[in-house]
């Protein structure tokens, strides 16, 4: 990037205080300013940095007024963080507003791929593949046959789709996902081995779904295992086959989900949490980091703990735990009084 | 897929009740039929579901007599069950029946490469490896040097096996998996650095194991990391340099096997469990998931918790941690109660 | 590798005990010594294995005088440990001694790529990208736009660095590994739908790092994550957004570190620990396998259990845990007696 003052005044429907052509190539922290860099001053905390940064710009609101004088050139802006967050936009479209299709890539005949697409080096796309409009498919990702991307859906490098998935718009697949392997399904045999039950079912990933670094998620043994609109998951997190997440739930880093569970919508899950399968977790659930679920959650419930409690309970027994040591004096102080009672009778 | 009510009576050794021309294109769950799939009654559970749904053909057994007017054509079997579980692995077979090495692949000049294989677009397939008669290598498959691929084994996109491993027969490991990582091995050195230890040993799969996405199975220091056949082992697996899991144990999901411990065969491991180093764990013992495995373990043991306890015991503690706020209300009572006699003496 | 005693023997300064024309081409453990393979003695509890060990070739003190004929030929030299460990250096470095760039990788034409690096088939390496001398790129790995790959740096098969991200010399990504995807950051709107949070900072990656197969370090959202010279990281570890890792610090497998903390150096974290955002660790600190970290922890404190404790508590409230049934039969027991002497009066 390359912008100088007055342009970011004029995207910005701000005002230039100090020199229009200061030009800046690079974003910063106000309080790791550099030369050349853009930052903005949004929370009064942070307002003694303005005056020794060394960005080069900094947005401010259109209500600061420098009470020593400054080094940088200001953009006076209705809303100095709102305003910054749509540079941050613009820098990451700009960033990443990829097309073009690689010589390198390989296309199967029978694939239809839309407009405006970006397709990157060694990636592959396999018969009978949808790939649509405005769809960005990183180097070395693999999609299978009959699988479907959604517009504007963007596939980082080596992300992997087994066939006869559907991944929805708008969605973010980040480096090393793998969708559609098979679910974890052995029967067994009376002579200790186990028999493999075929999956055949697939994963439907609805619209404004992200999925974060090496996230799992398995096809289902029949049907679809389903990710609803707006669910957004961390890095490193299982998914097994035929589970369901309701829409806008949002699952933190390295969080497993056994099979045939069904979590509702709006709900909070932290880190590392373990949710057995075959299980219903209801809407606008919350669990903390770490958490054990084995039995069905209500909806609104608020859990810590594994197992699980309910947060106020898991709380105080966590306080006690942590006591443990001085109940049991309590407990030896009271048999020995009690020893003595007896004694004295 | 495509077929007729009488091929799929004929695959079965089953009779058609109904239009034998009738044709299905795919399979569903008979509680989720669609038109032109074909779905299955086993369990007398779902029998109300035979006589509204909208698949055009189910597997019976042939002893079932319906009630009411049906819509579908049936296909009546001995065992519904065994019969539709048949068709599952036909259909999984012809779905990932592949053959044919790409001209988009890499294939050193010494490596060898049996019959009927399938090698995908952009797969490496290093100097001296061998791959077996039957084996497929999907599409960004990484095989390093003196690698050796078993026969019938199934290589799923991006799989990354480093140089000197050897994978069994009718194997499966899922896209992402890596084999033959450096062990996680460093010796501290008296300015604080670490010294890097060689990992010079490396990885044996035995024959009928499967792999879930993106699994790590590191590479021995010296010797072999060593997983035996029937092994089977989920999603996001850990397994560490020297760890040898025997034949027919089964690991759930995000479970981790730190270095040099051995397991026992035909153990079934929860997911999110953790097993420290060095330890050995019997035959046929099982752990419940989110469990931490701090010491040997004999055979048949069952275990749950962190730090793990035999079931009943951990089972009685979970109970009694849930009550600890009640337990310290009960000491409080005696504490009182005991004061107040204290002070009528 | 091949090579005869008397070779070893120079390259060790050491002497030759038995035939110099001695042949060894792999390595082995004493105990399970193989013909032409080299082995060593330095563990006084292993030496009877010196006298039925297949080994050719056995690696001694120069101070071991056999009681019993020998089969093998020995190289003695001054420390047995060291010469092997400097033999297994040599030995990795043998194998993995690479360079030359692949006709089938893709460099960018603005690209800069240094003197004596390997470059494997399909890699891809963007625009502006550069890759310092004797770096080496194994097949399929991806390098954004704008990353630097230090000098002496491997990254293994399938490593995947985002655009604008900086790895340092001498560093080791093992395969799978994810620099740079996205944190996780997403704003909750009113329609309880969730907007992204754009992340456009990078990731730096110091000096003497390595990564374990499939870890995930993702971006800043402004700034930088930072891993400091000399850190380990174990496989499949989730290291979110502007975390700091502290130099020489070591963490085992399946940890995950919430964004912005700040990891102190020199630490030992073990694995599957999970650790809150925003907090400080102090150097030196200890964190047990398995412990939730929920708040800040002090220079070179020890500590265990989720939520963790200072060790010696922690420890205690474990046993404590354990007898928990015990306690309550104690609690039964003096509600008992009170009873009684209540009754009584």
């Amino acid at each position: 990037m390359k912008f100088k003052a007055k342009e970011i005044a004029d995207m910005l429907e701000g005002v230039v205080d100090g020199n229009p052509e200061e030009t800046v190539t690079k974003l910063s922290k106000i309080e790791h300013g550099e030369p050349s860099s853009l930052s903005f001053l949004a929370n009064p905390k942070y307002t003694p940095y303005i005056y020794t940064t060394e960005a080069s710009v900094v947005i401010v609101d259109k209500t600061f007024i420098p009470e020593k004088p400054l080094k940088c050139t200001l953009v006076k802006v209705e809303n100095a963080y709102t305003s910054f967050a749509k540079l941050l936009e613009i820098y990451d479209q700009i960033n990443r507003n990829k097309t073009g299709i690689s010589e390198k890539a390989f296309i199967a005949p029978s694939a239809k791929v839309g407009k405006n697409v970006y397709i990157g080096e060694f990636a592959v796309i396999s018969e009978n593949a949808v790939i649509n409009d405005n769809a960005k498919v990183y180097p070395q990702v693999y999609i299978g046959e009959n699988v479907k991307i959604g517009t504007h859906t963007t596939l980082f490098a080596g992300v992997k789709i087994y066939s006869d998935n559907v991944i929805g718009n708008n969605c973010t697949l980040h480096a090393g996902v793998v969708i559609g392997a098979d679910g974890f399904g052995f029967a067994p045999q009376e002579d200790n081995n186990y028999q493999k039950v075929p999956q055949i079912g697939n994963v439907i990933i609805e619209d404004n779904v992200e999925i974060g670094a090496n996230t799992t998620i398995d096809r289902a043994t029949l049907g679809s295992t389903i990710i609803r609109r707006g669910v957004k998951l961390d890095n490193l997190i299982q998914v097994a086959h035929n589970v369901e997440i309701g829409e806008n739930t949002v699952i933190a880093a390295q969080t497993g989900v056994s099979g045939s569970t069904k979590i509702g919508k709006n709900c909070m899950i932290g880190g590392q949490v373990g949710i057995v399968g075959h299980i219903t977790i209801g809407d606008k659930v919350q669990i903390g980091a770490q958490s054990g679920i084995g039995s069905n959650i209500k909806e609104s419930d608020v859990v810590l703990g594994s197992p699980a409690l309910d947060v106020s309970i898991a709380k105080r027994s966590i306080v006690y735990y942590k006591n443990l040591p001085k109940l049991v004096e309590r407990i030896n102080e009271l048999e020995k009084q009690l020893k003595k009672i007896n004694e004295q009778k």
